[in-house]
């Protein structure tokens, strides 16, 4: 048997026991004729992309074994799950994993019941699959994903399977230029392969559908060396893909040795369901949008197609790869590396095997000092960022920070005094701040920020995407599927918790001087917080020092996403550092200098989350201790949102007794938040005092203006808080309609002095208020 | 004069009164010295872009004018809102929507104080500029836009300037290849710009840091004709862009005349902050990152910033610009086409103005015949396809059908009896339905399918998206974005309403028998509850008449975005036509043969919204009436969302009497929901039943498995809504102890039998519930 023999016989067992997952109940190995009750009752799965993951697979263990090469796999056409199943079986790593599923015909047997089966495994690559780091689900991730797995790991070439349906969509698109933002000192590399089979479910793909010189300047034009790899012959098509891999390899090494500037990447053209039913009902299957899930779908109520189903399995010759008792033979695992070079067994692919815990300076040290609450301001993000500069040197190999472009705006400037953003693109004098090794990646994509974090984390790292809040909207659909990767992850056990996924949202919602209304929408956290309490955690600390030690425990944190909602702009800095460092560990608190109710049963409680509804809720505090020094006023301050849900609901969740002693259950409840005001009343609609909670939020009045006339917009501004309280405490309503006339035209003269000189009062600017 | 000069005239006077904008609050002439109260107090806005944008205005204004061109223009870097706002006041259209910013000095005044000045204008291009179908926020979709626009429109031409930060975005990179996607005959064109000034807010773009041989391969390899226009100097730019463009216009007749197949696109390199200072503070500011917003940022503060403003504003020559009266000169009018000729007059970029309502066939006429209800199954979409294939015959150039690849999947084939779908690209004999002229247009982005349909319906006409439900949140930004659009276009008198946004979203949650887990998401009716009532309808309609009904109305309405969720697998036909359209006007209402209240006071509510959610409780009804007679259900479904918030909070909303009738304020409510279930509460917590209310309905549990194990899974199956009938009706707590076991026992046999058989049971496919 000669190498491709070899290298064939490999792919058609994987195709054989890919076609078996899709259809058979049993009789895994044909011993007898096969009968309708071997046949599963709802055949589901896609077999259209599964015959090029295999081929692909078959000929990079080739590589790897020759080249004793670390490497790893993604298939973007994740749907193709028999494949990468087939494959971890046949390497062993799926009967490591799953002990009940053997490699033996007893194991074969319940690898083929168990596909796509209720109680059984999902369809698609999943987490349950071992050496996936990507989810076959929603599509456009797969290269982003390549490319942060080989960040930082030299030595790895991550093959990176790209579905010509996939490469239609946005993220992929962008992904391309990825290379871009690749060290060749530092990285390893990503070896794309755009795998056109030519259609979608029911289309044909764009890219299969342009002419080859278009496309190859396409590849080139994306900074590329482009080969080809077309065919159906499988004798033909064997030496040449053994070649030109061969030759992309070769050009790697170039790569790597500084001798080639650019990356090669492969164009496999092979047709859509190759070697399943040529044609099946009189019309063609094989190479048509036809085969992209099941060929043959009538095969228990059919005969025919029971017996083609019999024929296109045969066609593998299964007695030429498994032996009697159902094991693969010798001649099939030749060319399967071994121990950890498998890429279903690589620990890059079960990333929380390497990790390692961040190396973290003290937080404290970087504390601004409050000798009294309220009286000086910090920028948050910017006291931040000498945090993370500190972190990034300590780490010079496992910690990136990434941004869209906005990691200066968001100020978090000083990380440029410990590094550089990554770019290996031309420099010109005027550029700062920029080079190969740097390790902030900032590109004006959010998704290929999120796709290379994902990438990042899932192979062992850390990281921390820094964003505006509008914006991160743009990943909801990725945060998703990266929550509910994780979600999955939890239940399995032996894959090893990573670290956790952490975005800081800043040029958030009430400070959007320069852009306005298109930059004001704080519903992310009403996204997250639909996917599991065991996976999501939504902080939103009002000052510098609570930003500090809410980050600090963020990046020690594993296998969650974090959402860090945090200003950039100046805030009154309230909490001393051992203050806040308690105020986050309890997660909700009182502010005690601001209330008066001296430790009695309050009046009103005033609760805020978020730094300008803080702001605006001490000021009001600070104006009824003016006004109505008698007036009993409880101040609370929530870090951690997750505190309000009931402990039934979340981790966090807050008993309801403890609940209840901090909010009452009697009292008017006044709560100013950072984002829409309903996801307060969602998580808290259970608690006995919900009747008296009333909340104030963003509810999208929003313009180009001044801070404090957005407040007004949106009736979160001190002065309506007061109104607020005066409304609805009883007792006030008669007695407070005097000032209540004062704080509404207070509003009145604010908003025409903003309307007059462009910005906001003086007297609010200056005097923030009397403590 | 001659040419160049008249065009760099309008040039210099746009640039000048951009500047103006961003910086001047009085003596907008110069008519005396600056003095730092003239300077605004916030200094707020984007030069960076804007010479870029009015460059490109002032060269295409010749060309409208000289070949009588119809075209739209949209600004990518809609950032660079004082290039359009310059450009509409110039062209005098802005004084006619705003009459108080007239065309002299006072006007002028105005003009620059109200830019980004609270109770003014925004800093971006937003709807309330004229000749704008594309806000300037979020970055990535112009390119979409512009070939919205084109669609339908065969004599328009549709200049679209990308940024090259946007073009770094994934959005972006996949609108390249819209032109695959444009029918010679039907459409219209577009003329990318690709704008590289160098930078984004403080990087580098990749696309102006490749070499150009890359550039110019990227853009052939996307099926363009690339033309490069690079430079700085005004009077060699001039000739070129000019010499250019009428190259690029013979080239645009070549194509429209069949004697080409590409379209040509541009190239523009100038630098960032063209014409700005050179030099600010002794670091460079021009052709750097340090343009992108204010150059000059303590005008009023830096008698030396005040110096350096004055003399670039005057650099410009405003004396030869504007007469004594603040007028533009003829010199510079010049160039300024007539009429709706001029781009910021273009009706297309006011599309209600040309929007005709569609011609729709009577849906009645496509209904399900039911006889009784509950009796027979439909597959709701399938039952759609056929209304909207005559939709489509009906209006074969003003309306579009919009998926990522799935209208197949999604069962609306019977579409492709009347059209094919879009496509220009080579076809092979296996495709099916394919064609230039096809009304379907199907690309696997949903950024696209989203971006191109704002640009078809902006522009004045209408359409219908389709998607997995799931991975609609894959345009969460994109929506949001619209949604703000709408909410800001209905403050703004000139604007006419436009066809709404209508979303179906199908293959959702509880049938994603292929796939699982990754394509199981209903958070999508979260983020759109986010926005202003004025603009969000939701509509989960549970049978395919209502379907029907529901689709007809949506395709009717004006300004909205409608999201309808429906099933494309065979659901019980529930409602008789005119029951449907009764139910769906009424909105949420009894389902009267499965209540056994007989009008009284009942025992309990049964509420449902959502096909599945729908079936089991119907499934619960009859298996309460079947075990407990005696018990007086209710049983109301629930088809628009919107109708349970009060009626203080959204126009649908119900009044709480009304409400309180139909959901009783003391009894329990067990409601059954298609999506997370705190949506519910969310939407209901002011109600005075709340308390009384539990939600069942999607908690993030999945895989791929049955239909009803995914019930199960989640607990909105018939047997777990019986025990909590059980559960929380007081007098049944002890008698039915022994029918709770019973449906605790079915659940479990339900639960083995398909683990076994990898189906549901026969009894609850084959036996759905007597009636």
């Amino acid at each position: 048997m000669d190498e491709f023999q070899r290298i064939d016989a490999y792919w058609r067992a994987a195709n054989y026991l890919s076609v078996g997952q899709i259809y058979l109940l049993d009789n895994p190995l044909l011993e007898e004729p096969l009968r309708p009750e071997h046949i599963k009752p709802r055949l589901l799965g896609h077999w259209g992309t599964t015959p090029g993951l295999t081929f692909c697979f078959a000929h990079l263990n080739r590589i790897i074994t020759e080249r004793d090469q670390d490497m790893i796999y993604i298939a973007g056409p994740g749907h193709g799950g028999p494949a990468a199943v087939a494959h971890a079986w046949l390497e062993g790593t799926y009967s490591r994993r799953y002990p009940q599923v053997s490699q033996d015909a007893a194991g074969m047997r319940r690898l083929f019941r168990q596909f796509s089966f209720p109680g059984g495994i999902p369809s698609h690559v999943a987490p349950e699959v071992p050496g996936s780091i990507h989810e076959g689900g929603e599509l456009g991730y797969s290269l982003a994903h390549a490319f942060g797995a080989a960040f930082d790991n030299p030595h790895l070439v991550v093959a990176c399977v790209v579905g010509d349906g996939e490469a239609e969509t946005g993220p992929l698109a962008a992904s391309w230029h990825s290379n871009k933002f690749l060290d060749v000192a530092r990285d390893g590399v990503v070896l794309p392969i755009l795998h056109l089979n030519g259609y979608k479910i029911a289309n044909p793909t764009v890219l299969a559908r342009i002419p080859e010189a278009e496309l190859v300047a396409l590849m080139q034009g994306y900074g590329y060396r482009p080969h080809v790899v077309a065919g159906d012959d499988p004798a033909l098509m064997h030496p040449l893909m053994a070649r030109t891999l061969d030759t992309v390899f070769e050009e790697i090494a170039a790569y790597k040795a500084g001798d080639a500037d650019r990356l090669p990447m492969i164009v496999l053209r092979t047709p859509k369901g190759w070697t399943g039913p040529a044609r099946v009902d009189g019309v063609p299957v094989e190479g048509t949008w036809r085969a992209h899930q099941v060929p043959l779908s009538t095969v228990r109520e059919n005969p025919e197609h029971l017996a083609m189903l019999e024929g296109w399995l045969r066609s593998y010759r299964p007695e030429e790869l498994f032996d009697a008792a159902g094991r693969p033979v010798a001649a099939v695992l030749d060319t399967v590396p071994a121990g950890t070079r498998r890429m279903s067994a690589s620990p890059h692919a079960n990333g929380g095997q390497l990790l390692r815990p961040l190396v973290l300076p003290d937080f404290r040290d970087y504390a601004v000092k409050v000798e009294a609450p309220a009286a000086r301001s910090s920028e948050p993000t910017r006291v931040l960022g000498g945090f993370l500069r500190d972190v990034i040197t300590a780490n010079p190999d496992t910690f990136r920070l990434l941004g869209p472009d906005e990691t200066a705006s968001n100020r978090l400037s000083a990380v440029f005094e410990a590094t550089d953003r990554a770019w290996s693109a031309q420099t010109l004098p005027t550029d700062e701040h920029l080079g190969p090794g740097g390790r902030v990646m900032e590109v004006l994509s959010e998704h290929l920020c999120q796709g290379w974090l994902e990438g990042y984390l899932l192979t062992g790292r850390h990281g921390l995407f820094n964003c505006y809040e509008a914006f991160i909207h743009i990943v909801d659909a990725m945060f998703n599927q990266h929550a509910k990767w994780l979600e999955a992850s939890q239940k399995i056990g032996w894959r090893a918790p990573v670290a956790s996924l952490n975005y800081l949202l800043s040029s958030h919602v009430w400070r959007q001087d320069h852009n306005g209304f298109s930059h004001q929408d704080p519903g992310f956290l009403d996204v997250v917080m639909n996917k599991k309490a065991s996976v999501v955690r939504v902080y939103l600390p009002p000052d510098a020092n609570t930003l500090l030690s809410t980050a600090d425990h963020c990046l020690r944190s594993r296998d969650y996403v974090n959402v860090i909602v945090a200003g950039k702009q100046p805030v009154l800095d309230l909490f001393p550092m051992d203050e806040a460092v308690a105020h986050c560990a309890r997660g909700l608190g009182l502010v005690e200098w601001a209330c008066t109710d001296a430790g009695a049963e309050p009046d009103v409680v005033l609760a805020c989350a978020g730094d300008v509804p803080t702001l605006e809720t001490l000021a009001a505090a600070a104006l009824l201790r003016e006004h109505l020094p008698e007036l009993r006023v409880r101040v609370v301050n929530v870090v951690d949102l997750m505190r309000l849900q009931p402990s039934s609901e979340h981790p966090h969740g807050m008993p309801d007794a403890e609940f209840d002693t901090v909010f009452t259950t009697d009292k008017p409840i006044i709560f100013n938040f950072h984002g829409y005001p309903w996801l307060i009343h969602r998580l808290t609609y259970r608690r006995h005092g919900h009747a008296n909670l009333h909340v104030r939020g963003y509810k999208e009045e929003g313009t180009t203006t001044t801070p404090f006339d957005m407040a007004m917009l949106n009736d979160i501004d001190r002065f309506h808080l007061v109104m607020d309280v005066i409304d609805r405490v009883p007792h006030l309503a008669g007695r407070a309609a005097h000032l209540r006339q004062r704080m509404a035209d207070a509003r009145l003269h604010a908003r025409a002095h903003t309307r007059e000189f462009g910005e906001d009062p003086v007297e609010i600017r200056d005097r923030t208020w009397p403590r």
